[in-house]
């Protein structure tokens, strides 16, 4: 979290003020459960909550560094603002049932606005693909120029994957979503099954089905696999974006805000920028996806080696993924295309991506696929040494055209042919 | 894979036999639908089938040397052995609607034999679950003696984890089940979305919603991530079993086979190499996370850097995946508890670890909790130096027994009070 | 980074403030360079250092937010401070000149802060290892009990690789240590290879043999490989150090600060925290191995793709390199060994680790090495089950007096004469 | 190790065959030093090298099976093949003094044999770099026109990164060489550091300066990280060449065999398959890092968690890093240049990229650096647009033309001038 890639609400989200209020709206959503199952005296929350307690981060800092203890200091400060009451708070808990619990409602909201930035995202790629469902682009293979498509087709590719992207998003949220009660070792020794569902249903939580001091981490590595999911999903779009802004193709770019300056050096240049830092931040993403796995191993009934990585990592990764989702969307909304470049390129890619209709008809026509291929072959790397364009070639071939009609010929280099099913196309991967 | 870690039905299903047969089956499909499509002759992948061909990949990696490009070999091989029929075959098609669809049925394959394995696993889980769901041991957080669990518990947990593991693993396998016959770059140019639906439907696939000439590799990837959740599963299963078998704790231990040797040097040593070993193959399907969701930023339409780590890892991943599996279900069943040495652990502990109760029948008893706390520990203290046990000190400690009736204190060191829900805590896991 | 494991003087490293007056040293020294040169007017450079400009960095980042491009910002309120002269500075310059040089320069500096940081936690091991050198303990393989070792020998063991940690660091430091002032794609076309030179000698810098528009980033993935393999080399130590600490064990443990408390509901645990949490940094600096080499694989003269990761993980890997290496010194300097429990694990290992020494005496009197084994495990398994122990059992044994005689028995179980290259080795590995 | 990806001598290398080879090296070798030192009688080791053993690798599999410990299997076969001599063998040894010196002889060569292929390849690369030393191109920075550089300069640059690579090799070479003969938890508590010394001498090893019962495993973990650096820096070279020779570009291309067929669909396509495997190939060998590090952290005097990755991960990683630089020898040597297309591309550019010199000019001229930087910049945006040259907009732009003479404006477009130092850099690289 560096204030350079951090959107104002993730700044909100991941602050020890927030951290410490979802912490007191634990105790006291347990201290409820428990007054009803009479092991606290009825009355102890109600009054806690009343006082409206202004806690300060600052303040359980200073008790920590005696106490070397975040839970405790957090309890000592709470005790100094809400006085006796305080001492019914935690009762028969241990840290991890407020800490894990805790966590899973930051991350869980903390996927929940990274679901709301998908859902903004993807609304702002179908719309383009709709836009570009129909502008011939001629696709590429191994960065050669292949047969055509169009930029709605390939904009629904995209729609397509970070959908995926979002769906497992939303599994990860279900499953992020689960907290725990149950004391030292999980086994609700001072506690009870039900007390820990009442406490945590008010949070909006599950109860983990068997935890043991603490809530298992495939949970957290399950929110970071995704991420890297979606992460890597935003980072094919912004390469296409790059090669296709590239000076040697310019076939859309990324929208120049007024002001801006491309290179200190180089007044003119307008670099891809937000592209590729999508593709550095998207490494950043990924690279969490490891050590999440890592945390799963804890010994026994839990250590406390996950602690570090999440402290810096959950923040760092659900920050930088709402960051990407932001930019990719504004991205996407401001993405200029370029039809008369689009073109271009399809020119220069002149006529040979309609060889493999050719080399059908010629089977069709009753030949063995590899000796047409040789004859296709022959006419296209003319073509390519750029003699003649393949049909000017074909048309002068006389093997060819003792098999193939002119007019048949004609057929086979017919471009709204064979990008009939574009708008189809689109529109299934908007529905998928 | 290598073949110590390899089960025999993986060794046969990464073969190439196997992968040109599935390349066959996916040909003769797409033929077909091409055929009722009319763009096929009838009755061409009828007679082909009818051949029953016997392909010879010695001879298809002859001829791809040559023409260096392995779907033109294969299809220059039928040719050779199905003759003029074969023309017919791949017709409007690219490599990769051969490739992609035949991955994706192999990897599906792959995926159903590790969720056979995993229920097998779960099974010999539960069943150990059960049987020790009232076995006491002594929990440890941070490998510090906690308060006491159940070996069942503990089993149950991971129970509960594999399960979870288990889950994604099934939605992956959904994931995995599309495939492609669309063309060069997926525009279906000289196909249709109804061909591809119909030969998709015969192989067991679903259509890819929007492919560019390749099948997305977010489908590949979400197989890994799976992989190494539940890699990292067993993981941390195998480390706890490396703890209990310590010299140390001697809780329980791997089953030792007649014969067995446990080290050159050391001839009574029993170690825990099974567990050790899937720690280390735990790194090395996690290690294919990475490389696999770089695999998804192809180039434009696509590019082929994905493929030579999908040759080398698909096969070792789900391979290892598969060996883990069966090692850590054989693990489960052979596993050696031993209740004397649990017990053993149990005293060494002490009675320390009911300093939590004793604790909350203070507080209970009207003391603020951080005075109790104080009381509770230096009461402790004195019995972890070896004074006396926590329950003797405290029946002598003038503060507390002014507090607390002798009755009240004796309830607070009752081992079955603080287990009561083991059993239901194992099957709440088991029914997860 | 988090304030959390955030030392004092890398909070100061890695703040706008400290970047931004590198950056203007950068550009006075190629300043400087270029008067020389003749390609600026003499005392351009001059005239500005004796204004000892104060750069206000939330200035600059006002401009950037306009012209979206630091390095411009940056020259802008230079010039709004600086005035007229300051239009000589970043002549015939690209941004990377600058940034790269810079980055260069902070890089080196944290990695000397990291340099000395090791040399203490190495001074601080090898007088640890010295004080043991002969205190012995019973060496552990897969965490059964071996042959017995000394404190010594382990904590020289650990010294020897973490002084090879530090050997990668002090390449890497060279490696880093390279800068570029060269122009927009590294051809000096503006400038000369001998400015470049003069510039980097003054900021303590070698020019980089080949740049593109940028510093190769390979120099950058040496640090982040050399901190991953020091950071192993500590998460080895507190491994062993949570080992030592395990209630069962006992051995050593962190040394404990008054007021520390180490659990909320546990009052007398003392946890192995420290150690812990360095083992989950070592994922966190791990995690940026990766990224750093995927860094490395820039498009053409360079793309930005790079520069998000660097300004999240460089900061927060050295930063956290940094923290590591002080609590480990510390955790070094305060860890608390205690003989007596060693000398209890010596005794629950019972004699059975002398049995190689058994082994030996059998096969020198002439034995066939897999027969004696045979003699020898039926003698170590009756002592494992707790009948006797070897030795007694031993002599007990008419097969073994009937080869070896009491006397020639008793050398064997000898620990002093196992131990006695202690001291040697201890010394061997803090020389090396 | 696929054979695909598997050179000859590599495929030998990493047999059981040359394995067990190789194992009895290091048996014979200690037997000798022992024979010295007077443990072993005279003349063991000479008359079982005599007996010139043709040690069979299935029986010893056979074995295996029974005592589930590889070097007893092998012992035994030895014992089978050598008769009485060999119960000699392995005196005082445990496992790891065998397996480890051996994996050093192993690696060292593997090692070697990667050294040897990189400076094949670097000195296809100088070659090229000086063939190609004033040959011009157009610089692209973040995809876009940039400055001239010379493909010279490039390739030059290339050279010196994987240079940095060689030498870090090399420096693993060293790292990994070190071998151990010094018993079950590494004291000599049979044996002696002058054994081991001599017979490790014998091998081309030096002493573990402290070993537990492994040699640590920080050593392998440098070779992994090598070879990262050095896969990436190959990456580099193949995404450069992906990209030059994409159909918009054409400035390049990878050499073409008669009789390649670039798809099955799309006869004349010519695709970079070579470069793109280098880049899938770099995933593979980059993705070993992570648990390389992960295998460094043993437990104790060690755990066997490190084996499994390493009989996988050793061979695949040295021998998919062995193909990936004969490939890319192969590439660099038969890459076609296409000095024609290098233009093109410096035509399609423009006179853009010598705005530099122009509003350095300026400057030169007396202007503030920002007002220069626009009165460039609004030529440079109508050349942009089509609208003449920078050139030719410049000479008709009234203001700039009062402050600079037609000669100086004429000055600053010529290439020669910017690129003169070409050659300079293409030597200094290359003696870099």
């Amino acid at each position: 979290m560096i204030p350079r890639y951090t959107p104002a609400d993730f700044a909100d989200l991941w602050t020890s003020d927030k951290r410490f209020k979802v912490w007191l709206d634990v105790e006291l959503a347990a201290c409820e459960a428990m007054e009803r199952a009479g092991l606290v005296p009825e009355g102890v929350a109600a009054r806690i909550r009343a006082k409206d307690l202004k806690l300060d981060a600052d303040r359980i800092d200073t008790i920590e560094r005696t106490v070397k203890h975040d839970v405790i200091a957090f309890l000592t400060h709470v005790e100094e603002l809400a006085g006796e009451d305080a001492r019914w708070l935690h009762r028969g808990m241990t840290s991890s049932d407020v800490l894990d619990s805790s966590l899973a409602i930051l991350m869980a909201e903390a996927v929940d606005k990274l679901l709301l930035r998908t859902d903004a995202l993807l609304a702002a790629l179908g719309k383009r693909a709709r836009e570009h469902a129909e502008t011939p682009m001629i696709g590429r293979s191994h960065g050669m120029f292949a047969e055509p498509v169009t930029m709605g087709i390939v904009l629904a590719g995209h729609y397509a994957e970070m959908k995926r992207g979002r769906e497992r998003l939303a599994l990860a949220r279900k499953a992020i979503a689960y907290g725990k009660i149950a004391g030292a070792v999980g086994t609700y020794a001072h506690l009870s099954p039900e007390i820990e569902r009442e406490a945590l249903a008010k949070l909006g939580l599950e109860p983990e089905p068997l935890a043991t001091q603490v809530v298992p981490r495939d949970r957290h590595a399950e929110v970071f696999t995704a991420c890297g999911l979606l992460a890597a999903a935003i980072e094919r779009f912004a390469t296409n974006v790059r090669h296709w802004q590239r000076s040697d193709v310019g076939e859309a770019e990324e929208a120049f805000t007024a002001g801006q300056k491309g290179s200190s050096a180089m007044p003119h240049k307008r670099n891809p920028i937000l592209s590729e830092n999508l593709c550095g931040l998207a490494r950043v993403v990924r690279a969490a996806v490891t050590p999440a796995l890592e945390n799963i191993v804890l010994w026994h009934e839990r250590d406390i080696s996950h602690s570090s990585m999440e402290r810096m990592m959950v923040p760092d990764v659900t920050t930088t993924m709402a960051f990407m989702l932001d930019r990719t969307k504004s991205l996407v909304e401001g993405l200029v295309v370029y039809p008369q470049n689009l073109q271009r390129s399809l020119d220069r890619a002149g006529d040979l991506f309609f060889s493999e209709g050719l080399l059908l008809a010629l089977v069709e026509a009753g030949m063995a696929r590899q000796e047409a291929y040789v004859w296709v072959q022959r006419n296209a790397m003319k073509a390519w040494r750029g003699e003649g364009t393949l049909q000017s070639n074909v048309l002068a071939d006389s093997d060819i055209t003792a098999k193939l009609s002119k007019e048949r010929i004609d057929t086979c280099f017919d471009l709204h042919h064979v990008l009939r099913f574009a708008s189809v196309m689109v529109e299934r991967a908007l529905a998928s």
